[in-house]
């Protein structure tokens, strides 16, 4: 259960492991609340993670990117190693809002078949992005640009907002936030998830007519246990 | 005007005074920002709550909810309390962007009669409750779920993101924020804020003209006393 | 290179030299990224400054006002000094999240030729700024009033969320933020962002193709002699 | 259990009933956290209020102070209704970090009989406070000064730093933060406290000892219960 | 290079490799600065890691322990895993500042040998934590008490404040902040960290006499390269 | 009254006209919350940036730095040009965190005759620092060391924590924060602020025997006519 040396510089790793793609486009149906219940409730990005526009979701398997505060240079390098259906999800070494990415970056990526773009820091361009349709999320939004100076590294583990991604997971991106979930363990996750939400039509019918949680999940009990009053 | 012992927990209060329903109406028509200026700007929850959608708005009498960090058990016993025209105030004991509500508990809610939901705390399925219409102000959007373990209460006093909330005040929420006004003050602040509106329009009037609130206040008399110098 | 003493309090400078309208507006055409880029990405606002709705922008030459916390009496001294073509460009002498600015200011700030608002504090009214196209950037939106009792300052040199802003200079505004252009500088810098954005085209076409960055920017030997490694 | 209208303007209240001095000194001798855990978790202020000094510590009973941005005028008259034996607890009606309060202050309450000083904002002078032994739990250090132009009240309940604070209520600093006590319950939240830390000593000299709190608390059936696995 | 699924729930591991101990302690001689510096500047949890008292340091191999929000649990359970020389590394599921430990629960990590705690959350008790030379590394202080109701993990990989740590891993925490150095790593780090401390003596001599950066580290001709201009 | 473009990158001024020593020693005397007042209540930094130890004072005449994200290469060049009795004044284009100063930085800072560092970014070392006497504040202390890539400039005017700093404006910085003085009117700010001391003496006495604000200042006719009312 040991992780090795992370967060090694310079290094570009060409061959990962991508997650399953039905797998992945099932988890992006379900979207990343259920997803994260699904997983036990870890994997998620901290929130302050946002959607540069309302409505967008994406669903994928990461290239991850790992770059130095104010310097976008490997992004141009992870470019390269994207494939259809990837997301790109971008660490920085030290906090920073820069806007490391824009429309022509975003250009590059989808027309290497990137489905979108998870950046613990700034982007710019959102207008045209939207436009677009290639979804950001991110930390910040930034006019400031980038330098090409230092190197950082494309396809090792990063921590982007908090969470372990791998190269390769599966990345559920919408509304509600950003979920990784382990390309090894995308079927089993899929599954839990469907389940959840196979459950839900019934409750949410049960509780559009009236009953209550209370009742329906059979609390009363377990509550007048811990010693709830009711008084008038 | 002491004030008695708040927070107490594991209590649920089921006999509220509401706060009467025309004069919330009213209020909820004047909007937040005319009725904080009537109450003397007071009541107002801090800027950082926001709807989850941009056009949100909402009126209503407060059925109060205390949570614990990561735990939406009260939620539920909130959601027996509801009436038609309640809108829920959810606060927690101590800061945290968990996101304690989504599609089901809306649906509750909303098939109790309740208007939205005012908490100091994260939600999350934010699309399905922009598609059914249920309005939510909240500190943070966050996909991760909470537990159901330990006791808060309902209906009693809660500090709401900085404002003091008893069960049955008026609530008023909209795109500029949510402000509170005691349920036995909503016909004297309903009156006084639509005394306040009905003046805008004349006033607006002017200034469109291209009159100066310079003047139309007979500000430059104080402004000179004050010690205003204008160079060229 | 030294600068005068600023944030005099209690003066109104009535004449000021504005920034040549026809470079405001090619500037505002190009957007504030490609400003900040062609800049030297120096002048621009921190990014906590936000439109109060998608997709608002604007070009227009500075008013300045300093103002006190919690007081919004200089925005209506300002409101003598805007001529067509201006923004309004607002400080404080404290942090302060007050919503200093509502839809009667901005009637009157439209009424005089404003197309916009940069403030460093809150406003309000937000749904009737939009409705009337009154374009606001702010570091919040609050329905907290001010008072009218202190002087500050209009057209003086002012630090607006970190960026300084002498009167008269260019103001472009958009989704991406806020830049400041020196008014004597308007010119040369246009120049350089309309020679940037012409680059843009064609740059965008080799990317939308699948050219990578790497080499249509001839960047491999470089990263090479940094010592990237890629591993399989 | 309802509240009635808080936060008026404009009122100063001369007579308010103190908490009981010999319990106050009880609970100041006993600590915040221990007060804390005896009231039931409650009463805490938000963690940001810090000392201003290492060690500082303090207990007595509240005189309330409503402020406005910027503007100490209210602790003047704050300082006429000191007795001794008092701690001044300070809102602001909208964030502030301005220093309010400094040597000069602090001498007059420190000649009025205060204990210290517990205010959601700032304050400075802060090495002569330090040398007069005057304590202060603040939200910030400012050397910025404010005005005396509006009125706020005096003896009011406040809510500072996410807690409701009467007049006359038990204060409790220290470096693990502040908490109130409601002046009815310093009696029976003093009891309990005593009761906590004289349970502690016996504890403490277990787990010195070696002994486990899996044990000591027998905790290994229900982590088990839980479902805990030990693994190799 | 990929990292298995990480923060699995209600899972002790009790056989962990630790990190050598004689390099943990030349690496705690040489600091967390040094050490950074010599690990290519990764490991280094964000700078809101503080200690919670001027002067601490401490360098041992990680126990690590992943808490729910608002509950402690499972730091009873970490407890009997400590052995001499370890530090306890605290993550928690989201963000949260309660006080999760005190002088009771510091009283028992030292009995089992713990040299401090790193924690992602509060902890409180803090003066005779100081007394006992029990040092912390927090993002908080707080009073608040937690509960003991949901698993978490003892001894898993665990993200603390934005870096990975791995039980075993060396932790080295002092004024400057705390830094994780994988245990496979130690002789290696030690032996760069030791050469880099080595070649300061020299320069803070040489730096010391007057001589010049820009001399020593022969600076002028790459800043001359880059456009450094001097003027007068 | 308008300031022509700042940050210039690249360039560093020789020939700066320092603040007169005379001056600048008497305002360090009198303390940066004085001074802030003799100013009008303007020039003084944020108030997050914070001495690295308790009691740290310093006085000097600004050289300024403009710093990018990450890089500390024009430190070096700011060493050069220092001379006795200077405090450098750092700057970053982008908000960072980084620890861009330490021991070795520091020891040749000192030799040069500087008497202090105010850095609008994180630095380390700070026990050294503290045992060296060199003062710092800073908004940050990270471990995290910094490259030498790109380009800023020395003795530009910059925008430090909020404010305008020229190079050769007197600083003034203690405990209660970081206060500007324009070069030109050193004299005229410490002339002010000495009376202000002058007066203070008096007024403590008066406070220290129980005499009132209210009385000594003459306030009770204002708030009375401003409609304070006493109530019991």
């Amino acid at each position: 259960m040991t992780i090795p040396l992370m967060n090694q510089l310079g290094v570009v790793k060409r061959n990962i492991v991508r997650a399953d793609a039905a797998a992945v486009a099932q988890l992006g149906r379900l979207g990343s609340a259920t997803v994260h219940e699904a997983m036990g409730r870890v994997g998620l990005l901290k929130p302050y993670m946002r959607p540069i526009w309302p409505g967008a979701s994406a669903a994928g398997s990461a290239v991850t990117v790992l770059l130095q505060p104010g310097d976008n240079w490997m992004m141009h390098v992870a470019a390269e190693q994207i494939q259809s259906g990837d997301i790109v999800v971008a660490a920085v070494t030290s906090e920073c809002s820069d806007g490391y990415f824009g429309d022509l970056l975003a250009t590059s990526f989808k027309a290497r078949g990137a489905r979108g773009l998870v950046i613990d820091a700034g982007v710019r361009d959102v207008r045209v992005l939207q436009e677009m349709g290639f979804p950001v999320w991110s930390r910040a939004i930034s006019a400031k640009g980038t330098i090409k100076a230092t190197l950082g590294s494309v396809n090792v583990p990063v921590i982007c907002a908090g969470a372990l991604v791998n190269p390769g997971d599966a990345v559920i991106a919408d509304d509600d936030g950003v979920v990784v979930v382990p390309a090894a363990d995308v079927a089993r996750v899929a599954a839990l998830a469907q389940k959840r939400e196979d459950l839900e039509g019934e409750k949410r019918a049960k509780l559009a007519a009236g009953v209550l949680g209370l009742d329906m999940y059979d609390m009363r009990g377990a509550l007048e246990k811990a010693g709830l009053r009711y008084i008038d």
